[in-house]
């Protein structure tokens, strides 16, 4: 059975609330909902964690090594800076997909670049909570 | 039923023989055929077209306008400096994907820049010929 | 008799159903028919061409050697990376003016540079299908 | 009766004396002439101002609110760094066409981008005194 | 007594005419009795000068050198390329604020490098006419 | 009666020990004082936070959601660098203004930029602990 | 026996009418002729295209793959900005020299940068259609 | 005595698993072991932190004023973009080294940049382990 | 009997009260007797003007056409972004020597660069008032 | 009898020690003798010199002039940084053909341009010792 | 025994005269000394040589093969520009360290990139004349 | 009696022989002869050395170290790339003046910048010969 964590990053608390033109209705709690039940369906195991920090999310990459078959990671902002978290999925060794909610390459400028890109299988954005479910079948399905 | 147009750019006829510890082992034929059974699975129509030429792919775009439901495009090198092919994907209105086979943000600088995923609903990349397979889904599931 | 040749590049074949808040609601039929008439009532011949490719720009350019004593050229987003279409205006040795639908100053920063104007006689750009107008009246009148 | 202002920027006095091989031999008052009776030709009305001065510039632009229905404005090379030229023609709010002699994308690097021009309904450069004319014809013609 | 000079840079005059969605509703005349009656309530005096020029700011600063305990300006898009204005407040000596209408931050590329800020004592952006009290206030309060 | 959160980024806990020559002998005990009493006197109630943490300041930006009428935000260093603030400023929705103690424009390159400054109502820069003084005058003055 | 294949890029067609004082006198067939000699002279054997289309370069590259033991490779202004001839140059896997009539480093900036010439054994530039035999001497000799 | 903190920053907890082919087979442990012998041979006090966090970092610096004679500082990937610890380094006033495991000079483009070096003593860089025993030496021998 | 025009442009005419230390001591007055003396004592005519304003230069250059034999120009901070003084100097014809008084190479970024030194005879830079001599000897001695 | 200068830059005494993986394994007096042998079949004379200095390059430049009929130039990395060989290859007014071994443009980036091409006839690289056969052969086949 | 050479760039024999504040007040001849009796002190043997030539340096570095262990380099402003000593340091195939006196990463913006630098096994910089100190002991302890 | 020393830098041995249209016909011992005649009738000593070497430049600079009042130093091509040179400067501690035959701003981008001027007194450009006559005024006159 199948391990994947999923790390949303910065502001991704406030889904919903913030920006919906942007970002959309649903909640985080929502969105985990619906990746649980994608995962359950293909019978494998996923965790969930949000965090507004940096270390939060070195944290978790590191805190999974061992467990985890696969990581989802949502950078939020951290994306475009953190090379750091970039360092931390070399690290932690575990494949890991980043997933944006909106198409970063339509938005400001500053959006379009990721730092964190390269250390990762791939990548997968602009499809709203179903870049998540997309990145989940690129880990479980065959 | 749902009617989708993939469309393969530059060098990916030569996919299978090109360079396979980039681009892996199969065909286009191979990948077509994969992608044919997963939307005969879903109930969808899918077409294929290849070419090695900027205007194929304007043409193909635009030859889709009233019958296509959504298109997934790979530019290939186009990706990087086609701002006509980017135009041609806001022109013709129809939804596209833009996939890659290979992680774009781990290999050359220029290939880490994108002029038309501006234009897309999203950009799917680093996952082999299931690049193509998780576009389809982000088409046809729901 | 002045001869005119008047090319328009990519994508404009879809004009009137392509974006109409950048572009106008005239489709190229349309244009044309401006463009001629204003060149019949001048005495001149213009003839029409419209291309997807660049490669059909070029040819356009060098066909026409040795006809036309003008040209009138839309080469749309080549506008911006083409050096072989800039090499085909010099070569062609026929004096060019290049005319934009939309002022191209107004829009996405790429669309700021032209790489074809140097080469031309001058640059027309903001007028929509009277950019076409002017430039005949460049070339015809007196 | 249409009426248009004609603001002719820095040096634009010296036309005529001024290196004829990049600029012509019509000194500034024959090109007024012209564009006086190509204006009278077509009923409409024009006025003519020449300023050194960037403040000049601004100030004819602010005069006319209320007056022109439209602006030919050649702002020399104000073109290529006056951001309040550009401010002014926005705050005046009077259609403004900019103009130029020499077609500035062949020359020195710094002239082939204009600050102005964004401001603007459309540029028109290269084609000598004649790009007033057009400029005319582009405000008067229908 | 405290003497302040208040420089209302190019295209100021228009205010309340001028993009009101941008710059407000209140004339500059409205603007300037705001700061009137707040200076005198501070009893403090306070003297106003538009100008659209470069050289008449110039002039502005340099001419209250003995007078004026604070100037408190307005650059306009000067701001933005104007050294000669940066050169005239480091020369005049007397303690300068820039402020602006607008947050400047929010608004073209272009807008968001000051030139001048780096010869006064601070900088006040995004108030609209508050922008001006406050800078009094940074003057006269203790 | 109007609610306002004082965010002190980092570094800022050590005011008064720290670089006096650039940042004044007041402790940050002092200038919350001077803040307090400021708005004690104009009927507002105000809370301070400081945190050294680029997630301290997303938590404490997200924490006031529905209790803060306005935000005054020193972010420090993080000034220059940190999107995931500026996507928290927007996020958050409460209207927020920046300020500096000293005059960011007369330092090293680098402070001349602040990526959180476009997500602000205003800036406020360079005058010493009063800038917190003139943000609050900003929001509670009429 | 070797087999060459030797591609001319766009424009070059033009050989001889085309701006004498840059690329000499001799029309394409007079070159092809004197490779010709060349290579039957050390008992080669030589194929010849000329395209004025980027995909036709890239169908002439592709087109020999099992056939060629060496391309001569002029791509003109492709040169530098044509990823896709880069790509398809790796893709055959035939070993290729790049070629120049001109030195491209004396001419434009833009001219003095290949993207071809990375994915080339080697790249001869500024000997007039010697440069054609050099490549093939350097294919040939021993 | 002498007291010495070293500061290991983010990532560094993994030495040892972590890449070996970069980093070394040492773990974490091993190496304070090394320097606490070293330490203790020349009579001087050393304590460790290790933190994945920039807050952790600037905590750790403002934490020891006052106790520390010197900070031995390796800030892993914060040291490109991280102007917060660049401050704190300023802001604490004890002497510091920075100090990576690795030459990041030959590595990554973005790793060849140090922000916190600035506000150094100095800088020891490719020495594996031993980069800390030097920065040792750099404190306590004379 | 040669005839010299001097032109002192922005903020020259504090010179003696402003920044010292980096201009020196001397009023422009005493400086013109210098310079007067020294032309006096070659037998040629010499006369001043000194300018804030941008259009006052291009009015001197220009005014002086048909008269001077040389201009010594020092365009202050405008050297740095006026392309309209660069095309003043070359359309008046006359020939023009770029001086100033401090070493304009020593101090900020953006004064090591002029606009209008490619007009120009030469520059001279760096000799405190001295420099205008040079200049007069570059025109007068032979 | 035509006579030829070969000049060998910086390191290339050590061909054959030094990392033979990127400059093969001939030594430096293996080349010259299979230019030499080759300059005899053809009737040529040659002579050859190694410097590490950039003088020394220059001293050979001038010290031809008047014997040579041509040199052929490997500048080493001097290629990339020296606008002093540039300006003696220019001022020796000798044609010069600069050479390298390895093909430049495949290897790092400072690597891709050269100083010295725009003023040589030509360039050859990416031929191992051939390259300078090539460069024989452009001086002396006809 | 261990045999290291020590090369001391350019400029570096004025040590003691030359700006005291930047470099200290010891002489090349006192730092020669101390590094000798470090050396001395481990058993190894220790060469010098000085020279402000850049070929004096490569020769330098070719001279020691076979012969050095390690070698200890201060480039001095070569630091900053000279691929040929980069080239030369790769080549030698010997052990080299960077040391530099001032912290480079200090002082102006040119000297904070080194070229020279992912030649070398580290750098050391910022230590005075014990730069070279801990360089030896780099080599030389255990 | 003052003393100054004369440097001419790489490759004005040439003068006379060398691009005379850029450089005029006098040869360096026409141009010295002045020089000394000129010196001669003020009562100073000069001395004249000529390199095509760099370090030649810096053994000449601190050769003169208290002998010389004043050094007039034609960097030649140096001057855009020898921070060495710019170094020596400081390090000699001899009052340097910058002088070049030609306008350096009137010719190739690469020549606009002088790395060597920030560390002189002054810089003069533009006067063929006459720039050292000029620059012996500098030091000589009163």
């Amino acid at each position: 059975m199948k391990k994947i964590l999923v790390i949303h990053g910065p502001n991704l608390n406030l889904l919903g609330k913030r920006e919906p033109e942007v970002y959309g209705k649903m909640t985080l709690k929502d969105i985990n909902a619906r990746i649980s039940s994608a995962a359950k369906a293909r019978g494998a195991t996923v965790k969930f964690t949000q965090t507004n920090s940096e270390s939060g999310i070195v944290d978790a990459l590191q805190g999974v090594m061992g467990w985890a078959d696969g990581i989802i990671l949502n950078p939020g902002a951290f994306t475009h800076y953190s090379y750091v978290i970039y360092d931390a999925v070399l690290a932690c060794g575990v494949p890991t997909i980043e997933v944006h909610l909106s198409n970063i390459y339509k938005r400001e400028e500053f959006r379009r670049k990721s730092l964190v890109a390269p250390g990762c299988v791939g990548q997968i954005t602009g499809f709203g909570y179903r870049s998540y479910l997309l990145a989940l079948s690129a880990f479980l399905d065959t």
